[in-house]
C-alpha cells in the first residue's frame, strides 16, 4: 500500500549510508536480514538492549574483529567474530551465553558478503550454544573503514566452584595445549594476496566451551585457560607468567604443527609459537589432573592432539623451552607487530 | 636492566600498527594507558573478560561510535561512547553498572588524541558511575578506519518492580521528553567543515542514569524509556508505536528546541524532531504519574526543562503532531539516511 518506502535490501547490492541512517533503510536491514537470520525472543525486540535471568558470578568480554581478508579457508570474520568471544568467556571459566553483535559497515560492501557473513554468525551461534541478543549497526563513508568491522561482546555464567585466573598459575602445574599450533595465522597470511602455498591451510577457528565442559567433568581443580591468539602461544604464556610470577618451562617436541604449518613458517621466518590460534586451548592445572584430562579432551574432534607441553616452575617470570636439540632459551614476549589484522 | 624494550608510549607521537598486534607495544599502550587511567581492579587484571558478581535481572546492551569529528562541543567520542551505552541500558530499565571498551584505532592516530579521548572516558564513567572492566584494541593500517571507532557494552541490573518494554507503551500514557531537542545532531554538523554558525551549539551528550533514579523514587510504574539518539524523537516514538500497536499524538507547541538550534535547522532544512540527542530521555507513562514526575525531573540539572509532549491513543500504530496552527500531520519514519556518523 506504502508507495515511499524504500525497496526491500535484496534490492540493494551494496550497503549504503542510509542503511546506518536509523530510518527506513537500516530498519529494513535489521528486520531483513539480522532479525530473519539471527532472530531470538530478545533480539526480536529490537530495543536497545537485552534483559536477561543470570544469576550471581558472570563473566563479561569484548572483542573487535578486524581480520583481513574478511574471508578464509576454514571461516570468516563471522564465526571469528562469534567464537572468539566465546572463547574469552571460557577463559574466564565461565559457561558463554548470550553475544552482542556491533557492526562497523563501510559504505559499499556487497550485500552478499554481508549476508554471508551473518548466516555464518548464524551458524556459529547455533554451534557454540549461544544466543545473540543485542546489536548496533553503523555505517561509515567509503574509504573511512574497511568492508566491515565486527565487535561481540558476550557474558556467560561461572559454575560454583570454578576459579579461573593467570595468577592461580602455580609451581608444578601442568601446560597443556588442545592441539597443533599457529593454524589460523598462517592460514590468514597464505589467503592473503602474494602468499600461497600449494596446499590450503585452514583456521582452526572453533568454540572452546565444548572442551570446557569435558575438562569440568573430569576435574573443577583448573588453575588458568588461555586461548592463545593475537600472539599466540609465546604471548600467552607470557602473560600469565608475569601476572602469577612464575616460571614456565616448555618441551618444543610436545608441541606440535602441522607440516604444511611448519613448511610455510620456515618460507616466512615466522616461529609458530608467536602465530594466532583460534579454537585451541591453553589449560595450566595441577599436574596430578593432567593425564586424566589428557585422556579425555582427546576424545573430543577439537581435543584429538592435545598434549602436555611444559610445567611451571618456581620462577623467575620468563618462558623457556627446551628445543629439539636439548639447548635451553627463553621464548620471548614478541615485540612490535607481526602479523597485523589477523582477527 | 633490558635493552631490547620498545621506547614507553609517550615517545610515539601516533599510534603505530605494533600498538596493535599483541606484542610488547600493544601491551605498554594497555598498560601505561588504558589501565593507568581506567584502571580499576577487574581491568588491572588485564584478563580475557571480566567476572562480575550480579543477581537475578540483567540488562545487556552494545554501541559502536563512529562519530565525526571525534572533538565537538560539549564532548567527543569518548563521553559519547560512555554515556550512550550507560543510556540504553537506562532505557531497559537497569541501573547501569560495568561496561566494555573496544577500540579500533587507524595507525596514525595521534597519541595525544587517544589520550585526550582515554582521559574523557575515564571521567565519563565517574560521572556515570560506571566501570570499564574490560576491554579490547585493534589498529588497522593508515586509510582503513577513520582516526577511531568505539564499542561499548555494558550490563547492568534490573530492579525488581521495574518493567520498562516498548510493548507496554499504552493509552492514555503520557509522554514526556527530559529537555530541548537536537541539540547533539546539530552540534556535530555545525562543526563539521563548511558548516559553522555565529554561536556554538553543543552536543547534549550526558548519562541518564541520574534522571532515573529520580524518575523511580517517584514510581516504578513506567512503561517505556528511550534516549531518542540516531533518528531523534521521531525515529524512537515511531518504533514504540509500532511495538505497542498504539498511536502517538504530541503538540509541537511543548516541544522546546533552543533558539540557535532552531535557527540551524531552518537554515539547513531538518526537522528537529529527527535530529539526534544525547542526554535526552522520552518517558512514557501512566498519565496520573506524569505531574509529578515532571515536579521531580524539573529539579535535577539534566532535567529542568523536562515537558509532557504528547499522549498515547488507541491507535492505529502512527505518530502524529498538533502543530503550532493547530493542524494535525503524520510523524512518519525517516526514509533514508538524513546525518551519516552522528554518533
Amino acid at each position: 500500500m506504502k508507495v515511499t518506502c524504500p525497496a526491500p535490501i535484496n534490492k540493494y547490492d551494496t550497503v549504503t549510508l542510509a542503511h546506518g541512517g536509523g530510518g527506513k533503510l537500516s530498519d529494513r536491514l535489521i528486520h531483513d536480514l539480522f532479525i530473519r537470520e539471527l532472530g531470538n525472543a530478545w533480539l526480536n525486540k529490537a530495543h536497545d538492549g537485552a534483559v536477561l535471568e543470570m544469576n550471581g558470578k558472570i563473566a563479561f568480554s569484548t572483542d573487535s574483529f578486524v581480520v583481513n581478508p574478511l574471508f578464509f579457508p576454514g571461516g570468516n570474520i563471522g564465526d571469528l567474530a562469534v567464537n572468539g568471544t566465546v572463547n574469552d568467556l571460557v577463559c574466564c571459566g565461565a559457561i558463554p551465553e548470550f553475544l552482542s553483535l556491533g557492526l562497523i559497515i563501510e559504505e559499499g560492501l556487497k550485500m552478499d558478503d554481508l549476508r554471508r557473513i551473518i548466516l555464518t554468525i548464524k551458524n556459529a551461534a547455533i554451534n557454540a550454544k549461544v544466543k545473540i541478543v543485542t546489536g548496533d549497526t553503523k555505517v561509515v563513508e567509503k574509504g573511512k573503514g574497511d568492508k566491515i568491522f565486527i565487535n561481540t561482546s558476550g557474558v556467560g555464567t561461572i559454575p560454583e566452584g570454578i576459579f579461573i585466573s593467570p595468577e592461580r598459575c602455580s609451581p608444578g602445574d601442568a601446560v597443556i595445549i588442545t592441539g597443533n599450533i599457529a593454524d589460523h595465522g598462517i592460514s590468514i597470511l597464505s589467503s592473503r594476496e602474494g602468499l600461497s602455498f600449494e596446499s590450503t591451510i585452514k583456521s582452526d577457528t572453533a568454540p572452546l566451551n565444548g572442551l570446557a565442559e569435558i575438562l569440568y567433568q573430569v576435574t573443577k581443580d583448573v588453575h588458568v585457560l588461555r586461548d592463545p591468539t593475537r600472539g599466540g602461544v609465546a604471548s600467552a604464556l607470557n602473560e600469565i607468567s608475569k601476572s602469577s610470577g612464575y616460571g614456565i618451562l616448555l618441551e618444543e617436541k610436545m608441541i606440535s604443527v602441522s607440516d604444511q604449518v611448519k613448511g610455510a613458517c620456515e618460507i616466512m621466518g615466522f616461529d609458530p609459537l608467536y602465530i594466532a590460534n583460534e579454537g585451541k586451548l591453553l589449560i595450566i592445572l595441577p599436574e596430578k589432573h593432567a593425564r586424566d584430562v589428557l585422556r579425555a579432551i582427546r576424545r573430543h574432534p577439537l581435543g584429538k592432539d592435545a598434549s602436555i607441553i611444559g610445567r611451571v616452575n618456581e620462577g623467575p617470570p620468563v618462558v623457556k623451552i627446551i628445543t629439539l636439540v636439548g639447548s635451553t632459551r627463553i621464548v620471548d614476549m614478541i615485540s612490535g607487530e607481526q602479523l597485523p589484522r589477523i582477527c
